[in-house]
């Protein structure tokens, strides 16, 4: 297809499409004369990746471009690359592992949680997030207590556990494109949801 | 104290201060002299809560502007203010209530969402958010299946339930604070213990 189709199927910019190809984040097209150039499916597959890990996910583009890094070239565990997104995602700084930052109240906050988060360490980069998204409700005066963690931590291991079954079994590649986007991009669905249900409880307050 | 303690208790650059004081986000402290100001408790909890809503929620200074002006001046039901601040939250434009746009992939979730969901309709702005997201996994071609979804609505909503019960009851601005800043700043505590319960999960992958 040519460059118009791409940008009404896509409902993208032009100037943005020319940008992502200039910026390596989408392929060229195949020239087909001086002036014109072919698109495909993959193409059009691609740019809507990356909108909605930008525009939905509300990533910046560095953050954007360093999950399409690891879904392009999945090296190391699932572990690892998860890790790795999971740094991406973060509005804060990954953790450093050569530090000796510690993470009082996400250690305090693991016996609450339960035996299903017994893996936690503070090597961990979601284990920094949850220490300073603790800190942030406690310095305004709404600390989330023990039975609060647990509850959170029960209803959240049960949905992470349905998501990762969901997982494409084997194709190793399949597999890290849906672990790595699905932390980014069910996570939208999921405070949607919870908007809305706050919305709907709010209606009889 | 002084604005050099304030600087150090908060843990924010002293350009920072300044910038939300001129922004009008922070009140400027008490004159006591040509040159000095006195800044007590209360300018170093509004700068905690500042500090949470942009770096930990990830909010670009605007839209935290605008969930301080709901809690600073809180008006209407409860609900109404609920529904400002989510549209405040959101990444995407809030919903257009003259608009004739329709959201068809949230209506078709509504079923699978379950009874609780009821109240639920297009005038909600978590309603389009909940659209646009079902849009974006569906488009990467990793859609959310009814079951899926159910499982979502019904941990979501247990969680969302809780969530409410905290509400401090009798105080309307102590409530209205609690429920529209619950909706930002524990939405960053759930995010990190998915990540976690994804991370442990990997473990073993």
């Amino acid at each position: 297809m040519l460059i118009s189709e791409l940008v009404r199927r896509a409902d993208v910019p032009l100037a943005t499409v020319k940008f992502y190809i200039r910026e390596g984040m989408l392929p060229p097209g195949r020239t087909t004369s001086a002036t014109r150039a072919d698109y495909d499916e993959l193409h059009l597959e691609r740019l809507r990746l990356i909108r909605s890990l930008t525009i939905v996910a509300g990533l910046p583009l560095s953050r954007a471009k360093r999950i399409l890094d690891i879904v392009d070239q999945p090296e190391g565990s699932l572990y690892r690359m998860l890790g790795m997104a999971i740094d991406a995602l973060a509005n804060s700084q990954p953790a450093d592992p050569d530090s000796d930052r510690r993470y009082p109240r996400a250690e305090a906050a693991l016996a609450a949680l339960g035996p299903a988060y017994n893996a936690s360490d503070e090597r961990m980069t979601a284990f920094a997030q949850l220490d300073s998204a603790l800190l942030a409700v406690e310095e305004v005066g709404m600390p989330v207590d023990a039975a609060r963690l647990r509850l959170y931590g029960d209803h959240v291991m049960a949905i992470a556990r349905t998501e990762m079954d969901g997982m494409p079994a084997g194709d190793p590649r399949a597999a890290v494109q849906y672990a790595v986007l699905g932390t980014a991009l069910y996570e939208p669905v999921l405070a949607a949801i919870r908007r809305l249900a706050h919305q709907n409880l709010a209606v009889d307050v």
